[in-house]
């Protein structure tokens, strides 16, 4: 459930249709709360535990997160960072070679001279919120048409990103929540040098494999270990969580903490619907073909199979989500919920005669956006180059034209605030693969030219006479993009280098630029800009009709959550609130210990050291979705109980409506973590390091 | 899943309602088939196997029918039978006192003499088939009206059966199948003398309880041992299953030879739409205000508990099934199905003008006679005195009036060829419990007060002015009936005994007898008659049309099912073919081996004896239903490889539609069996007993 590598992929589907604010009071452990805005009443209320101020600055300051999509935490004062690996397979992939396979293999570092460094991952903790919606919604004036004021909120945006950098050096984000009716500076701590320490073989990490993800009754141990360094040494990380490998119990109250990527609680019915009969459909449509693509590359043989599994593995979790999102949106009883929450909220509106007047057309504003969005969406959504290279020459392009333009005209990911983190992904070091750009280049030309047809200009321009596998081969074969000098030297000299260089993906990119942003120029006139300003509409409204009684839609941004430790009905029977590891070995054993049930062969010479009674996965009720991957399961001390790694089947749908009946989060139960560590992994001096800073000495 | 205790109850809830061939051609390991009538293309086709006739007598012969609602098998040439714990929890719950409770403890007899009688259990071994179809149907001329046509075939059903009784001394019962356009004579072996050899604690035999009941994956040791005596011996079973502690494995071709109690696969939609609309909501109705009455009679104390356990379970059982069979009727894809199936052949019938005119109207005739039959539908099922010395009131009242009759004038359960089987269970020996007779007879006829109104004719002749709870209790506190030899001297006293009684529930009875035989004639020419020849003749369409190219309805007979040991799709995930006892182990640790999902203790004291990978459960794509528990599962080479003893939560709309999907038979396995009967129990003159007879030598 990796929240990852879909992120910008969404973004780009859904033209940042922001969502609207409609729920009506809450529902127990329901939310993804701002750190600001905790659910300190809800938590008195039901489970009579007072949340201090001492206690949420240490949960944040803990938390980390993975920038390239998850969640994690410090467990100890040296830096060493707990996630899953399935945050972490991205950079396992990185760093393996034809030779060494971190993925299959696994990898354990006794010392830290032993530790890897990961080629582009970058961590984030939240140092503070700033609340700056004056500034931000202040800088649009009222007599502004909507696209004067999307301009004059994004330069607003821009000025008071580099300012905070420029004072604090912290990465500094602008963040609209409430769906734009509020915007937040939140500043990160950034670390770039990270180390992998620990991660077990992804057989054992993604057990049952795309069958059993998001499922429940699970048995992995989807955990990696890295450590933070800074100036060459791991850092002194003050906050960290103490690990007790005593774990929870059936009704403990349990927190979890991570950024959620994204959710669609608050939108229109306009937008779901547009969700429902055209993004989702889309969606399978493309991704069912990308993974069509990746196999029949897969099987020319074990290195090319090995080089596309983390792409397969990124496409089919999102398959597998956006399948129960889907079938959510097709449920008439979640349809029917969403439709009376927007009934009653705007018959409070138009109840109120300023409010009516003041909001009572956003609604209306938003369908009609949606509508004219429909006429581009093909171009939008076609007209783009996949492949690591082919993005990687668009953006150079885009960077030497934008870098021009005052901060706050700038494209946002192109604003010096961002210019750091975006640095470091186009300088990556990781393997570039030629012949997987070459393929996914080609397949991805084929797939545009079937639905834009080859009278398409943008079309045109890419082929010009040729077929798109002969013009897949002759730019990867021609670019020198794959390697980071070239691009660091088209970044240093700038529009001048750019203009000249006669690099095809380069020359290319520059061809297909203008017609790029004509078609971000017309969104942005034509929807994005009124779906935000009717969204800040709608969001004031509730504030108006509800009060601040509720959480914003995920941003990928820290949240907390709340619930219980607690089993669930499922499928005609009960699912139980923990797993134990007697539960690996039944799985293992009743599908023939083959396939993605297969356990690695030491667990099976081990078995008899195993205290088979251990706790290895367990469910909450805590809120949460992709990109919460990683997150800590805390318990009410604060201390460490689990890693928070997938939701059950019945939680897919909790992207637009969170129901308590069935919806949980999954973890790994620390018990089994530091069981395999020791047994299985002979990890000892993590092991003991891991112990040494918690509050649990088991026996060794 | 067991049959048993439904059947009566299901027959006065339908009246007996029939149902109509429809099915068009099957799909892969669908059917329950006779043993006439074996699917040997299918077999042929699809599995390469070649049935023989020496194969299916061998398996008929040791198939066995639990008549008090069950299946099971001959396995030892010594008269010993596997079934299903559940379906010997009444006899155990009879030999059971408030000092000894084997249904909480289990039971197992080291040698002959220390096995214990059952009290009322009857056996019964398929010994023939014959067609009997132009004889019945022969009886009823084409001039006759329906009532005079049910009544010519009434007497030749019980003419043939009464001839055959006293021809071959073997139990006779007419079958009517394919909805009654076929009819045969079924001549059992009937074995009365039963003795429990062993059963496990119920706590593991029904592990998970209610939860887990009708799902799948499971780990029950849901299993019983009997012995069957004749004039004091243990009989020489020459044909049984050979024991194979092996098992099997997936993809393997496997059979279940049992009793499958009743389907609903050839209704027409008009009766498909009066289970749905009527006779569901009325079940859930009656049966959850059952459930509610036993349990507060349960929270008297433990020996009202244990009492009242096994009539709870049994209810229990039977409304999780009609959940499941309920939300089929309300899956529109389902109704779909069957209404372009009827929709199909209908038009085939109506475009041959020969045929039209035969069959054509016989739908309407069978939804104009559903419709008549709801004007007394609430009489039909609210006038009745529930408990068991009620029932056995009222069937002494009709038997010495039924007895003077000529055989075939008689209700069907009164002709000579049913006496001995009815004068069984009439003067059994199994402890009466007044205090529950008089709990639910007060709350049945508050229950009937409720439904029918004060001035119901019915209702005042039970109560005249006193209340429910009133008469229950004279009733109860008055009646000798609960003494076998106070019934043997009525039955035998025939009407002037049952006349001069003043017990008082005899006394009842016979007041309520006119109003019951009133009903019963008014139901026999308004409903049952015209849905009979109405069923006949869409039987017979469907022969004209289709062929014989199917199975009838399940009609508690034998019949053979056939299909491959197989995992399914199951919540977004796979099921996987089977279970190991590592399984069992973390079910109940995952639930703190607490309430239905504790473990009896000697299963930890005794774990590291156990092979824990030993397969427990596994599912097949066997058709069954209900009645089909106790089952042999069995091998090509006719081995038993498991018993059935439950369906997954996927089967139960299979009672309408059988859908290879998802729904599978699930069968305890051999291996676990043996493995826990040496090592658990200590069992071993049973297992060398098993093992000597069976294929597969295990190491003891």
């Amino acid at each position: 459930m990796k929240h990852g590598f879909t992120t910008t992929v969404l973004l780009a589907l859904f033209f940042s249709i922001n969502s609207v604010l409609l729920t009506l009071p809450l529902r127990a452990d329901e939310g993804m709360w701002t750190f600001d805005n905790p659910p300190a009443k809800q938590l008195k209320d039901k489970y009579h535990f007072a949340i201090t101020q001492v206690w949420l600055d240490h949960v944040r300051l803990s938390s980390v997160r993975f920038n390239d999509g998850g969640s994690g935490s410090f467990i100890s004062p040296n830096g060493l960072v707990l996630t899953n690996h399935h945050v972490a397979l991205g950079q396992l992939q990185k760093i393996s070679t034809q030779e060494k396979d971190y993925v299959a293999d696994g990898f354990y570092a006794k010392t830290e001279t032993e530790e890897l460094k990961c080629p582009d991952l970058e961590l984030n903790v939240l140092m503070s919120m700033e609340n700056v919606t004056s500034q931000i919604l202040g800088a649009a004036k009222p007599a502004m048409a909507p696209k004067e004021a999307f301009d004059a909120r994004k330069a607003a945006i821009a000025k008071i990103t580099e300012e905070s950098l420029k004072k604090t050096g912290l990465r500094s984000d602008v963040i609209p929540l409430y769906q734009g009716s509020e915007y937040w500076l939140y500043r990160y701590k950034k670390y770039t040098d990270i180390r992998l320490v620990m991660a077990p073989e992804q057989q054992i990490a993604f057990f049952g494999g795309d069958d059993d993800n998001f499922t429940y009754p699970r048995y992995d141990l989807d955990m990696a270990f890295f450590r933070v360094y800074e100036n060459g040494k791991p850092v002194h990380s003050e906050n960290y969580l103490k690990w007790n490998s005593a774990g929870a119990n059936d009704g403990d109250l349990v927190f979890v903490s991570g950024n959620p990527g994204s959710t669609d609680r608050l939108q229109t019915m306009a937008q779901l619907e547009f969700l429902r009969d055209v993004s989702y459909p889309f969606r399978f449509k493309r991704f069912d073909r990308l993974v069509a693509m990746l196999k029949r590359y897969s099987q020319l043989g074990p290195e090319q199979a090995r080089r596309a599994m983390v792409r397969i593995f990124g496409i089919n979790n999102a398959l597998k989500a956006w399948g129960g999102e889907y079938k959510g949106l097709l449920d008439t009883a979640l349809i029917a919920k969403r439709q009376e929450g927007e009934n009653a909220f705007r018959d409070k509106v138009n109840s109120n005669p300023e409010w009516k007047n003041e909001y009572g057309s956003a609604w209306d504003s938003i369908a009609a956006a949606i509508e004219r969005s429909k006429s581009t969406f093909k171009q939008a959504n076609y007209r783009n180059l996949p492949g690591r290279l082919a993005g990687i020459a668009t953006t150079i392009v885009e960077y030497v034209e934008e870098i021009k333009k005052p901060d706050g005209e700038r494209l946002p990911q192109f604003q010096d605030a961002k210019l750091p983190s975006l640095k470091f992904y186009l300088l990556s070091p990781a393997p570039v693969y030629s012949d997987l750009e070459e393929y996914s280049l080609a397949d991805g030309l084929q797939e545009s030219l079937e639905e834009l047809g080859p009278n398409d200009p943008w079309m045109q321009t890419v082929l010009g006479n040729k077929a798109p596998q002969e013009v897949a081969k002759e730019l990867i074969a021609g670019t020198k993009l794959a390697d980071p000098k070239f691009r660091k030297e088209l970044i240093e000299g700038g529009k001048a280098a750019v203009n000249a260089s006669t690099d095809p993906l380069i020359v290319l990119a520059r061809k297909i630029d203008p017609m790029a942003r004509t078609m971000q120029q017309w969104r942005e006139i034509n929807v994005t800009s009124a779906i935000d300003q009717a969204s800040e509409l709608i969001g004031k409204a509730r504030f108006a009709v509800y009060g601040k009684t509720v959480y914003p839609d995920a941003t990928f941004t820290l949240r907390l959550s709340y619930g219980t430790m607690k089993g669930y009905p499922m499928n005609g029977t009960i699912a139980p609130a923990k797993t134990t590891m007697y539960g690996l070995f039944d799985r293992a054993l009743s599908f023939n210990n083959e396939g993605e049930f297969a356990l690695p062969k030491r667990y099976f010479e081990r078995k008899d050291q195993l205290n088979l009674a251990t706790q290895i996965n367990f469910v909450s009720t805590c809120d949460i979705i992709g990109g919460n991957s990683g997150s800590p399961t805390i318990n009410e001390k604060g201390e460490l109980i689990g890693v928070i790694f997938d939701g059950d089947i019945e939680s897919l749908p909790g992207r637009f409506v969170y129901d308590e009946t069935a919806n949980r989060a999954v973890s790994v139960a620390t018990g089994a973590m530091m069981e395999c560590l020791r047994k299985i992994y002979d990890a000892k001096a993590l092991a003991d390091e891991i112990e040494e800073a918690g509050v649990h000495t088991a026996s060794k």
